[in-house]
C-alpha cells in the first residue's frame, strides 16, 4: 500500500472513521489498518470481500542464461514446472495451505510439455533471445505476450476473483529484473544486481560485469516498453500485461518480490493509478528489491528474509490481507459494544 | 526463534537436510525455515503436526492505573472483557479467521461477572495493588496466579493442543511490564517506557516520572518472582505461570507484544530453556518491545506496526507458522521431484 496521503473523498472519510471507531486504540492496528482501507477504497465499499483469490505462475526461459548469470542450469525451469504441477513446489504448498486457486502458464518455457492439462499455454517461444548481444524479444512478442496473458486474467476475472497474485519461475530473471530496475529507476547497473538464487561473490561479479556489459550496447532506454522488450523475459512482460488487465477489472493486485516488481515497475510506468490497486506483499532478500519499494514509496506487509519468486509471497501474505478485512467487518465499534473510547 | 547457533544432534542434522534438500534455492525460505526447524526440534519429528491451537486471553486491573498512566480508564478492562466474549475484539475476529481455540480467563478484572459462561474464572482479586505505594501483590497471590495459570493450560493441553499463545487485557499493564523489563534487563527506567494505548508528550513525562518513583521506592531488584510480585498484574503473572506450564509439556509457546514479552522476560530468567520452545510473534509498536527482543536475542515474524495486545500478534503469526510446517511436510525435494541441485 502507498505511503502517500491524499485528499479524502466523503467515502473514503466515512472508511477511515469506521477503521477508527472499532474498539482498540486509535491506529492500533497497524498496516492491518491501512491494508483495510486500500482494500475498501478499491472495492468502494465499507464491507469489502475477497473473492476466489488467485496466484498465476508465468514461466519462461532466458536468452540471458547462457552467459553464466545463474547458480542454476536452465533446463531447472522445465523441472520446476513439472514440479509446481505436481504441487512440490513452495507456492503450491502455500497456496494449497491458504486456500488460494493456482495456475500454472507457459509463457516460454524452452520445453516442449506434451498432453499436461493443467498447465496454460502461452508460449511466445522457446526463451527470449540473450540481452546482452540483441533485444530479448521482438515487438511482434511483446505485444503476444500482454494479449495473452491479459486474456488469462480476463477468464479469471469472470470467473469470479477480485484478488490476484503474480509469482514467476525463469533461470536468468533476476538479470532481467534487474535491468528493468536499472532503466526505470535510474540507478546504476551494479545497485540493481544481487545474488539471485544463491550466486558467490566472484559469480556476483561476473553477473554484474555481464549486465554492464548489456547496459552499454542498448544504452539508456526511457520508454517502459521499450525496456521491456529489450531486457524482459517473456514470463516478466506477460504478468506485467497481466497485472495492467487485473487492474481494467477493478482487482485487488498482489506483487511478490523482485522479479514480480520489476513487472509492475513497467505497469505503474504505463499506467500509474495501478499502484492504488497494488499490494506490496513481502520484502525480497534480493538485494534491490527494498530500494525497488524504495522508488515506488510502498511498505510491504511481510519481512521473511524470503527469495523463492514463484508468488510465495504474495500466498503467505494473504492470510494478512483476509485478517485486515475480518477486522474492518467483523469487529465491533466502541458504540457498538459500550466500551469507553478516550 | 533464537538466532543462537549451538552443535547439532544427529536428529537436528537430519531436520535440517529435509529442510535444505526441498526444491527451493538454499535458506531461500528465510524465516519459515528456522520455524520449521523450531517445531521440528521441539516435538523431535521431521514430520511435526500443529494441533488444536489455541490462544488464553488473561484478563487483570492494575493498582498503578489509579495514578493515571494509561490514555483509557479502568473500567475498559472489564468492557473489553465483556465485547471480547461477544466475539468484538480484535482477537477474537482474528482467532476466529485463523481456526484458533480462544478462551478468556479473569486473572483479576475489578468487576463482578455474573452467569458468564465463556468467561474461566481464576480472580484472584479486584485488581492489584498500586505498586507506586507498595507491592502489585503478595507472595500467597503471585503463588495462586501460578497454580490457577497452569491449571488452566494442562486442561488445554489434555484436550490436545500442541502450540498455545497468550494474550493480556488490563488498563496500566504497560506500566507493569515497563518495570519487569527496568529489573529484568537493567535498563534505566524511561527507556522502557512507551506510549502505551496512545498517551500525549505530556503524558507520557508523567507516566515516566510515576514509574521512576515506583522504582525508588522498591530498589533494583534481582529475584524474578519478587520482580513480578513487586510489578506484575494478575494477568501478567498467570502469564507467566501458564508459559511454564506449557513448556512442562512441551508445547510450541507463542509470545505476543510488549506486556507477554514482559512475562516471557520473568519464565526464561526462571527456566531459561523455555527460549526454544518459544517462538516470537510480533514486533510491536510499542517502544521497549524491539529491546526486549534484542535482549532475548531473538527474531519475531511479523512487524506489522501494532500495539493492540490481546494475543493478536499469535493469531496473526499463526498461518506463517502453519505454512512452515506445511513446506516441511509437503514440498518436494531436489531427489523426489528430479529438479537439478547446484
Amino acid at each position: 500500500m502507498t505511503t502517500e496521503t491524499n485528499l479524502k473523498t466523503d467515502f473514503e472519510i466515512l472508511l477511515q472513521q469506521k477503521i477508527d471507531l472499532k474498539t482498540k486504540p486509535l491506529g492500533a492496528l497497524g498496516l492491518l489498518e491501512k491494508i483495510a482501507f486500500q482494500v475498501g477504497k478499491i472495492q468502494q465499499k465499507l464491507t469489502p470481500k475477497l473473492t476466489k483469490p488467485t496466484i498465476l505462475l508465468f514461466a519462461g526461459d532466458h536468452g540471458i542464461a547462457q552467459s553464466g548469470v545463474s547458480a542454476y542450469p536452465a533446463e531447472v525451469t522445465y523441472q520446476m514446472v513439472m514440479n509446481i504441477l505436481q504441487g512440490g513446489g513452495a507456492v503450491t504448498v502455500f497456496c494449497k495451505q491458504n486456500k488460494i486457486d493456482f495456475k500454472t502458464i507457459d509463457a516460454g518455457v524452452n520445453y516442449t510439455f506434451e498432453n499436461i492439462p493443467n498447465l496454460i499455454d502461452a508460449k511466445i517461444g522457446f526463451g527470449t533471445s540473450n540481452f546482452v548481444e540483441t533485444s530479448a524479444m521482438s515487438e511482434n512478442q511483446l505485444q503476444e505476450c500482454f494479449l495473452r496473458s491479459a486474456e488469462i486474467v480476463k477468464e479469471v476475472a469472470n470467473s469470479g476473483t477480485n484478488i490476484i497474485g503474480f509469482g514467476e519461475m525463469g533461470i536468468g530473471n533476476t538479470s532481467s529484473a534487474s535491468m528493468i530496475m536499472r532503466n526505470i529507476c535510474d540507478f546504476p547497473v551494479k545497485e540493481c544486481v544481487g545474488r539471485g538464487t544463491g550466486l558467490a561473490n566472484d559469480q556476483l561479479k561476473r553477473k554484474i560485469k555481464i549486465l554492464e556489459q548489456a547496459d552499454k550496447l542498448h544504452g539508456k532506454i526511457n520508454e517502459p516498453l521499450k525496456i521491456l522488450q529489450t531486457y524482459g523475459g517473456f514470463e516478466v512482460a506477460q504478468i506485467c500485461g497481466a497485472m495492467l488487465e487485473a487492474h481494467r477489472h477493478k482487482m485487488i493486485i498482489l506483487v511478490d518480490g523482485f522479479i514480480a516488481t520489476s513487472a509492475f515497475l513497467i505497469a505503474q510506468a504505463i499506467d500509474p493509478t495501478i499502484k492504488e490497486a497494488a499490494i506490496f506483499c513481502h520484502n525480497s532478500n534480493e538485494i534491490g528489491h527494498q530500494k525497488m519499494l524504495q522508488f515506488l514509496d510502498v511498505q510491504a506487509i511481510l519481512h521473511l528474509d524470503m527469495r523463492v519468486g514463484e508468488g510465495t509471497g504474495c500466498a503467505l501474505a494473504y492470510p494478512i490481507i483476509q485478517n485486515s478485512v475480518a477486522f474492518l467487518n467483523e469487529m465491533a465499534s466502541f458504540e457498538s459494544s459500550g466500551v469507553s473510547n478516550k
